[in-house]
């Protein structure tokens, strides 16, 4: 049997240029739907087993975040559960995956995939606890349910929106809410029952369907980059903003964490809203603390490494934690998970996963709750 | 929220005509893809928590198989991973199904769905074993890999072909096969350890990728029934039967199962190749063993009802089991499951689902290893 | 750390001679409470780790059946859970193991052991379904329970008597009930379903509750070989077999299967009922039609090696199987299980373990339902 | 099928008195091992399926402490493995528990157990990660091992102590345990590998396995109250102390955590050292730093319920926690787990149970990194 890459399943991406041999397997990244964007892949490759393979991915340098791959190792898999990093290399142009599969099937991915069949999967497991109501918020650009959690008693006071995934190939966010969401739907778990003693949670945990079963990077079907959408998004091409927003406008918000992935930085860090117009110093003291909060909680998230100030100081409002930062005056946090790994806790066999990021979404319960509390203590 | 109906899924399939109020949805089947069958749906309700819901399928009775629904009763699941049968009716017409949902988000089905996922799951674990080789056969229609397990030493004096669900709709094909496999690579399984000391096996879990995510019920992409194509499979339009034909004239056949489900017969039941040309008392003494041998395997399994022996005589060699039957003068079988029940052992709650599938796939290695037993002995 | 050999656990047997060092380990089997049989072992050995452990056991030589050794390999578990084959080696008088730990803690056994908390939790789990009632019969010697699953209806026809472990050391007895009570509550099982159509089971799990405990190869607590009791059991010493041979000649009987192990021939077999006096051509031929089906239904069954038909011609009612065959006319089969491996199809890894017992457990329902079904033509 | 009660299990405990009918069971506690305690029950009903059950325990009232039965609600299970509170009174003399099992036999206990089989399985499991190392510090009175985990690199600068049970009739300690070293041996636990780059950990799951295994309350085998015999242990009645009091002289010890239940709060809680001469401002700083880590790491941990500071003034250091304390001068405290409840968050299906105190482990992790980061500072 010859070689053979394929990607005709959900979130597949990849181009093929040739396959002479193993050793010379020469890919190019695909453009998002509709857009310039490029970085995901996901793959699969058959015929090579126990062959010394070598990917060359011939564009990777033409990516949207070619700092992504300095220091970057692709996942593989066999089994499409268990995922590990293999030897890669970069040049400055070209991105060089080695590994020597050992089963005839092998999966390459950019990182841990979560798949629309587990999304579904994650939403009817939910749907189980009496504290949840599922919502449909509308279809996608192509069709498809946007869905969001509601958990917890909706006359509670507070309010807290975490919505994830505004780009696509950002899995590792959608990994982090179904962290958060079991631990949150746990009975024995103490800070869960806590915080749905005082808040009634609003999930999103995938806010780009299209672009996530597409394999996009970073845009919907309609090419938008949705996280860039929140000033006029628009029911023709960016309907998965334009209804979570509506949605947040009616609910009201007291704290909103809008969950990403970052190509470059290995750290899990957070942008606040310290750049908008009119924040208080009390808000900045609010936003501090539930970052202190989040130290605390996981020594996978740190303080140190993170996005200069200024990084998105024009037409800011465009963007989801900025736009609800301004409009509710709340704590209001885009929270950055890696691609490729914490530095500061390197794990050379998995790098940064989906296991990890749902820690960090358990973890992240904690500043949530010390949050509420503190709030709840204000209002009062 | 208002009522929801949406497929935009693995295998979801639905025409919605009008959801005015829980007890007014009213629904018709859609084609397959390029072809005028119709009778398989996949689809999801939203927003009728503890309402008396009444869906009516209106063209039901155009349906391929409008005896198909006598007797019958809808699947439905709140997670999709447990599946239950639900009040439904068949006025001739219409079927009517009637369910108060007990929670936001529901989905019906012709039968418990196997979802693409899965599959490339099933093939990822199988290949762990020792045994397993994955190879690709080729592409279907639409681009995905049509997959082939070969499991134990390809060298050995027999050879066992099982292909499964040339019929997409027909998901119980895929979970009777995931049950065989699942026997027949634990090491403790005595039955399996015995086969693969005789023969090999190949096995194409799922002969019509396409047709199974698009959400048919008998076509491939292109609008083919796959088992009238096997005298002149085309590249064009049946590649999965042409790649699988060829495949199986280069290995050679001792034995060959094809798995379909079928829509009216409420029995695990075989259609064997007693109406060929020149069919020996020997093949039929062989094919009656085989049966003999199944019916001991499996009280699910019976003999009383099936198809007339002459249902298939014109053209009969299009279909894969009078083809293969003819060409390697072996014994040739389709096995047929229901998608209503067994009658001789019905289950209220589930009726015949894939757990029952799988157990019968399981069951199925014990005909298997007594043909090959008797074989043996013939050959030698 | 030095050496250390402990053996106070549920079933630990082991005196210690002296352990000087690794290579020098020195043990004797201990005796059966009040009685002189002696074979089981099962001790913890600890701080060895990575070090090449030679262990003699001096006495094997005296053991109840030094044939036993003959061709047998040691079972060894770091967690208990997962056993696996060790070397091991018969000089006629000493048994020699020796391995090289790869953890501080290791057991070592005769055989996978089945405790006495694993079994309540068998009754436990086992009592959720519909179809079983727990019964007490009695205290046994120590006052431990005895209990009996009674499955399906007792209103039923036909008798189903199935016992385990007699013999307490024969923990692979226990392993096939598990087996069989799990595949006969499984409501998707076709045979289980059908079996409890026809008839009711009384099922005693474990006959030898405190032998089990005390880590005994034979005896109960007051050194009875308890299947030797059953002309004339006693409630001081033997109340095991005197409660269950009442309730068994208040039930009825139409199936007996006494499950045991074999110290000696590595196959699994059944010893008859043809020696007793007055036994008719139609039992001979109902036996032999039962363990025809039972070689049918698993490979790991076998009729070519066994016990001579004259083994227990004295005092042969002294035997549970034969002391009910002859009083019920029914069949009523001894089946015997290896402690080392079945020769016709070895696993150098685990042998003959708990988990291939408990898939013949799985696979004795398929004789035992054609039993049923010829018992219920001839009883019309 | 009369009632019957039993008790000869891993930790029964009970005293028959008279078991006429389901509404008449009249029962006595019986003592600790050559002791005068008694608190601790545990055993088995059989043959009152469907019946309203009262079961008195007439000699409650002489308990070792009786407040302990003001608001408490005994514990059921028909598979001993999902546990749930039942109806239970307390008039000052006679415990009343009322139930109407649904099964054929029932378990109740003072509190969920946990065997001594699960022990030995937890220590199995966790010996398979490479960051630990099991030690065998000597026997029990009763000739049982006593095991220690050693978690980490032995050369670390920081020692961390945790010991728990005792009191043997303190269960929830040792699932306690068992959830801290789940999370502490999961890779992809932050805050656990923190830890293990800073410290090693020295972890006695189960200090008195005698009294375990015996369904004691406070005492092992010889009747000693180990946390009364830290001053002077004694090889024949106290080794399990005298061996790890000898241990933790040869570590030495930065934090020791030493794990009881409650009978009469309903909180957990810890009680500190500060009422040993010497201790310093230094001290209180930092056990008040470890306490307020522990607030915010779990809701289920809270300071307003506890002791009065000067509850063992007398004698206070034969108490495990003080003698460290005092001879370390390090953060010592003795965990108090409920046996009824949390009566902050009540559970009314569960109560306080294995899972929550489980969760507690894992949560205490917390405190325990920011006190070695604290120490880590101090000590540089
Ligand atoms: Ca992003
Ligand atoms: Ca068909
Ligand atoms: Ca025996
Ligand atoms: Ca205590």
């Amino acid at each position: 049997m010859s070689i053979k890459i394929s990607s005709h399943f959900d979130a597949g991406a990849i181009e093929v240029v040739s396959t002479a041999q193993p050793s010379q397997i020469n890919l190019n990244l695909r453009k998002d739907s509709n857009a310039d964007f490029m970085q995901w892949f996901y793959f699969r490759l058959q015929g090579a087993r126990d062959e010394a393979c070598t990917l060359r991915i011939l564009n990777a340098g033409a990516a949207t975040y070619p700092s992504g791959w300095e220091g970057y190792r692709a996942v593989a898999s066999y089994d499409r559960e268990e995922w590990f990093r293999v030897d890669t290399e970069y040049d400055g142009k070209v991105l060089t995956i080695k590994h020597t599969p050992t089963e005839d099937s092998v999966y390459y991915a950019y990182f841990e995939p979560y798949s629309w069949e587990r999304h579904l999967s994650l939403l009817g497991r939910a749907a189980y606890s009496p504290q949840v109501r599922i919502e449909d918020l509308g279809n996608t650009v192509d069709g498809r349910d946007l869905n969001m959690l509601v958990i917890g008693d909706e006359a509670a006071e507070q309010k807290v929106w975490v919505i994830a995934r505004q780009h696509p190939g950002e899995s590792m966010a959608e990994w982090l809410v179904e962290g958060m969401l079991d631990a949150l739907l746990d009975v024995a778990n103490p800070i869960a029952r806590k915080i749905l003693q005082k808040a009634v949670l609003y999930v999103v945990p995938n806010m780009n369907p299209d672009g996530s079963v597409r394999g996009n990077l970073r845009t919907n079907a309609a090419g938008a980059n949705l996280n860039r959408e929140w000033m006029t998004p628009s029911l023709e091409t960016s309907p998965e903003v334009f209804y979570v927003k509506n949605k947040i406008h009616e609910t009201g918000c007291d704290l909103f964490l809008d969950i990403h992935g970052d190509e470059g930085l290995p750290y899990n860090f957070v942008a606040g809203s310290e750049m908008l117009q009119g924040f208080t110093e009390q808000q900045m003291a609010e936003q501090n603390a539930f970052v202190q909060s989040f130290v605390a909680a996981s020594p996978d998230f740190q303080t140190k490494f993170g996005y200069p100030t200024d990084k998105y100081y024009e037409d800011v409002l465009k963007l989801a934690s900025k736009y609800v930062g301004h409009h509710f005056k709340c704590t209001s946090l885009t929270l950055e998970l890696p691609f490729k790994d914490n530095a500061d806790m390197p794990d050379d066999v998995v790098g940064w996963d989906g296991d990890r990021s749902a820690k960090l979404g358990e973890a992240m319960l904690q500043p949530i709750l010390q949050h509420l509390n503190r709030n709840q203590v204000k209002t009062k």
